[in-house]
C-alpha cells in the first residue's frame, strides 16, 4: 500500500470541498426552480440561506488554495489544478447568485396568477444541475471526455432558452397584461442559461488543464460568455 | 536608486498587461454601444475582432501568472496579487463576451426603425467603462478606497437598468409591435449591468486583498452577482 503524502491528503480534502460546494449549488438551483413550479415562496427563502453557505465555502476553499500554493509550492499539473480550483469556486459562487435571482423572481411570480404551465424551465434546471455535477466530477477526476459532454449540453440549454423566449413573446404580443410576468420568466430562463454558461466555462478550463488545449477560445465550442 | 529585482520587473509587466487588457475591454464596451447609438453595424463587427484580442490576452496573462507562481513561488501579498490577477482576467474576458452580446443585439436592432432615443443606455455604458478603468487602477495600485467607489457606482448602473426596464415595459404594453425591439434593448441594458457586476466583483477582490476584509459576502456592499 502506498502511503499518501500530506500534500496528496490536502489535495483530496480540496476536491471533497469542491464537490460539497457543487452539491450545494445544485440544491440551490433545484430549490429556486421548485419554489417557482410549486409556488412555494418559503422554499425560495431557503435558497437565500443556502447562498450564504455557498459564499462561506467560496472563502474557505479560496483560503485552502492560497495555503497550498504558499506552503506546498506545487508544480505543473498540481499548480494548474489549484489555480483552476480558485476560478471554479468563483463560478460556483456566481451560480449561487443566479439561484438567488431565480428565487427572487419566483417570489414575485407566486404573488400573481400563474401565466402558463412551467415545462421548459424545469427541464432547463434539470440539465443545468446535471452540468454542475458532471463538470465538477470531470474536474476532480481530470476527465476531459466528461467535460466535453458538458459543453454539448450547453447547446440544449441555449435551445430551450430560445424556445422559452419565443413562447413568452407570443404571450406578450397577444395580451399585454402578461408582459410583467413574461419578463420575470424570461429572466428566470436567462439565469439558468447563465448557470449553464458558468458550467461550460469550467468545462473549458478542465479540457484546457487536461489536454493543454486552448479549446476555450475556439469558435466551435465557445458559446456566449457569462 | 533602488535596483529592481527580476521578480518586481515581472510583476510590473503583469500590471501593464492587465491595464492593457482593461483598455481593450473599455473600448469593446464603448464600440458595442456606439454601434447601437450610431446605428453602425460595421462598428459592431469591430467588437467581434476586439473580443478575439481580449481572449488572447486572457491566455497570455494566465500563462504569465502560472509562470510567476511556478518559478518565483511568491508569498503573502504577492501570492494573493497573482491569484487575484488570474480571477480578474476571467472577469475581463467575460466582459468582452458581454460587449459581443451587445454588438449582436445592435446589429439586429439596426435593421429595424429605432424604437426610441437612446439616453440611459449610453449613460450606463459610460459608467461601466469608468468602472472597468478605475477597478483595474485600484487593483494595480492596491487602492481600496478607489475600489469602494467602484462598488458605489454599481448602484447607479442598477438604478439606470431598472429605469430602462420600466420605460421599455411601458412601450411594450402600449404597443405590442414594439416588443421584440424592447426585449433586445432590455438585454443590452442587462449586459451592461452585468459588466458592472463583474467590475464590482473585481472591486470586492481588491478590497479583500488590500484590507484583508471579507467584504465580499457582506450584505451592505454585495449586489446580485454575475
Amino acid at each position: 500500500m502506498i502511503t499518501e503524502t500530506q500534500f496528496q491528503k490536502e489535495l483530496e480534502n480540496l476536491k471533497e470541498n469542491l464537490l460539497k460546494m457543487a452539491t450545494m449549488v445544485e440544491e440551490a438551483i433545484r430549490d429556486s426552480v421548485q419554489s417557482l413550479v410549486k409556488r412555494d415562496s418559503e422554499l425560495a427563502q431557503k435558497v437565500f440561506q443556502m447562498e450564504d453557505q455557498i459564499n462561506q465555502m467560496d472563502l474557505i476553499i479560496d483560503e485552502m488554495c492560497l495555503k497550498l500554493l504558499a506552503l506546498r509550492q506545487p508544480m505543473a499539473i498540481d499548480l494548474r489544478f489549484i489555480t483552476s480550483a480558485m476560478k471554479i469556486v468563483t463560478d460556483l459562487e456566481r451560480m449561487g447568485d443566479q439561484a438567488v435571482n431565480i428565487a427572487e423572481r419566483a417570489i414575485s411570480l407566486n404573488q400573481e396568477p400563474q401565466l402558463k404551465p412551467y415545462i421548459d424551465i424545469p427541464r432547463m434546471a434539470e440539465i443545468t444541475q446535471s452540468m454542475v455535477k458532471e463538470v465538477l466530477d470531470a474536474f476532480v477526476n481530470r476527465d476531459s471526455k466528461l467535460a466535453r459532454s458538458v459543453c454539448e449540453k450547453d447547446d440544449l440549454v441555449d435551445g430551450l432558452n430560445d424556445q422559452v423566449v419565443r413562447e413568452l413573446l407570443t404571450y406578450m404580443m397577444s395580451d399585454p397584461k402578461t408582459i410583467p410576468r413574461a419578463v420575470h420568466l424570461m429572466i428566470v430562463a436567462r439565469c439558468l442559461e447563465r448557470i449553464a454558461d458558468h458550467a461550460t466555462n469550467i468545462a473549458e478550463d478542465v479540457i484546457f488543464m487536461v489536454d493543454a488545449l486552448v479549446i476555450k477560445h475556439h469558435a466551435d465550442v465557445r458559446k456566449e460568455g457569462s
